[in-house]
């Protein structure tokens, strides 16, 4: 019996620290922590600290301990956010990092350990910190009167810089500051799939979250390093009915079809969807009763990893 | 705004390793291993170690390490039931610990880190042992025209040894060898809810799995000793028709209310659930969007919580 474990192991990389690999994985990596030294923020590849190392008053590296703090002067989330700005700033002209080249101009909210903002920082520099990021990921379904499931499923565009030409879920962004998820859910929805708000008030279900310890693979998000990724993705369904035909507003995507999900399941077994968006969907069959334990043989291991408890302070909801 | 975490941390009670009450705990309890030191089992209060004591054919008690090892000789399922069994015989004619006076006859399987059974074990020994415990709880739940739900809660019986007279999940039980999880839904389902297979076939949706390290509090489930406890639930999701009215057909319980969604909320505040209920309606509320992110300011603790990577291996599936 196939397993749709290795789809979650895509994206849920980063060893436990009960297993094997756990030590070397982390002795190859720095850990970002707080100006306070209360609480760590995430884990720094060594080319990442090496230019940290050209801003001594934002950055303490100490190599004995394999530790970057932020500098204790750093007391408050403006003076954190100003230091912040000078290196993104020097970043955004010299493009030291690939993962630069999707400078955006939107900011990302990273949390401390009461769960209060930390700082915000540009989206484009959180991969190379190593912070938590948000998402909305939403699966716009039609059951039909059999009770099969249907998935309306787009295709990425060719041009676009992540994760090019792959399948994706119906909706799906990231958590902008000063956004919250259903805020997020609402502007996505109509965006990329042209589904208005009073559609979605009658049809939308919030259900959940996942979350899981990402390593994006050398060249994925346009990103050189094999960066570490911890993410969070609250989670929601549309139960569509066979009338509304979903439409991209932004053009992010080509085209949406109605996947019947045994299709749906031969995709994901083929490794066709960006690797978190095949997460979401093995998250909506075991919702909707489609993936049972009878069906898989590491069901438990799946849910485990799909709710992976990082650890760095999170969002508080 | 009231936060419905404090339901979550009354069954998820074992505190995490990067929390600092984490070794004070740790340091007082002793961890089964087994025969040939590859994998943990379970942790071990100090009077239960001191009873294993006696059966040094058994177990091998390690103080230094605060290790107890199963005895090297016993390196097959079926010389470790052997041992066990003779364990059992002793303690359930001296009923060395009051949860022993939940002696039932019925086993249950405890796992290697190959998710394969490394014994099977009555269930009245499992929680002196502190291995993972498997179990099935469902909801049975109304609709109506207006979306507002309703959950069918019964009141446990006055007379029954745990949790006597607390409010409970529409049915629930524990996974007995040999049986799977859907098996033991359709055995609980008639037993405890009058509910037939035929019926069962039509309307009910599996839906994922909670786990949690449990603490029983002293005197909870006849245990006079706070035993640590990792469990597994299946959950499950019956969308009940008006017509159809749960009764208990084995007396567990004494009446069956249909509850809506708004009272069920004050009575989990209360504490008027048995703990591991309250998470499983907790985990519901999730999933039918009645519990949101901007109505939950613990959404993402909760999440994670309801799916602890326990420490120790689990069943497949």
């Amino acid at each position: 019996m196939n397993s749709l474990l290795e789809v979650i192991k895509k994206v849920d990389v980063v060893p436990y620290p009960h297993e094997s690999e756990y030590k070397s994985f982390i002795n190859q990596l720095y850990t970002l922590i707080s100006h306070d030294e209360s609480f760590a923020l995430g884990y720094l590849l060594e080319p990442v600290v090496n230019e940290l190392r050209n801003f001594p008053e934002t950055f303490i590296v100490d190599d004995s301990t394999r530790k970057v703090k932020f500098h204790p002067s750093l007391n408050t989330k403006e003076l954190r956010e100003d230091a912040l700005h000078a290196v993104g700033q020097k970043w955004k002209q010299d493009e030291p990092f690939e993962t630069l080249k999707g400078w955006r101009d939107e900011k990302y909210t990273i949390y401390d350990q009461n769960k209060k903002p930390y700082f915000n920082l540009e989206r484009s520099m959180c991969p190379l910190l190593g912070v938590v990021m948000y998402g909305v990921h939403i699966n716009g379904y039609v059951k039909d009167e059999h009770g099969n499931y249907s998935l309306w499923i787009p295709r990425r565009a060719k041009d676009k810089p992540t994760y090019p030409g792959m399948l994706d879920n119906t909706v799906g962004g990231g958590l902008g500051f000063p956004y919250g998820p259903l805020e997020t859910v609402y502007k996505e929805c109509y965006e990329e799939a042209g589904l208005e708000v009073s559609y979605l008030k009658e049809k939308l279900f919030s259900c959940g979250m996942i979350s899981y310890f990402y390593q994006l693979k050398p060249y994925d998000f346009q990103s050189e390093l094999g960066l570490v990724q911890p993410e969070v993705e609250y989670i929601y369904d549309i139960e569509m009915d066979s009338e509304t035909v979903p439409h991209p507003v932004d053009n992010e995507s080509e085209d949406f079809r109605l996947m019947p999900i045994e299709e749906v399941k031969v995709r994901l077994f083929n490794g066709e969807f960006k690797d978190n968006c095949g997460a979401v969907i093995v998250d909506f069959m075991i919702r909707h009763s489609l993936l049972t334990p009878e069906l898989e043989p590491d069901y438990l291991e799946i849910n485990n990893r799909l709710h992976r408890f990082l650890p760095f302070p999170t969002k508080s909801y």
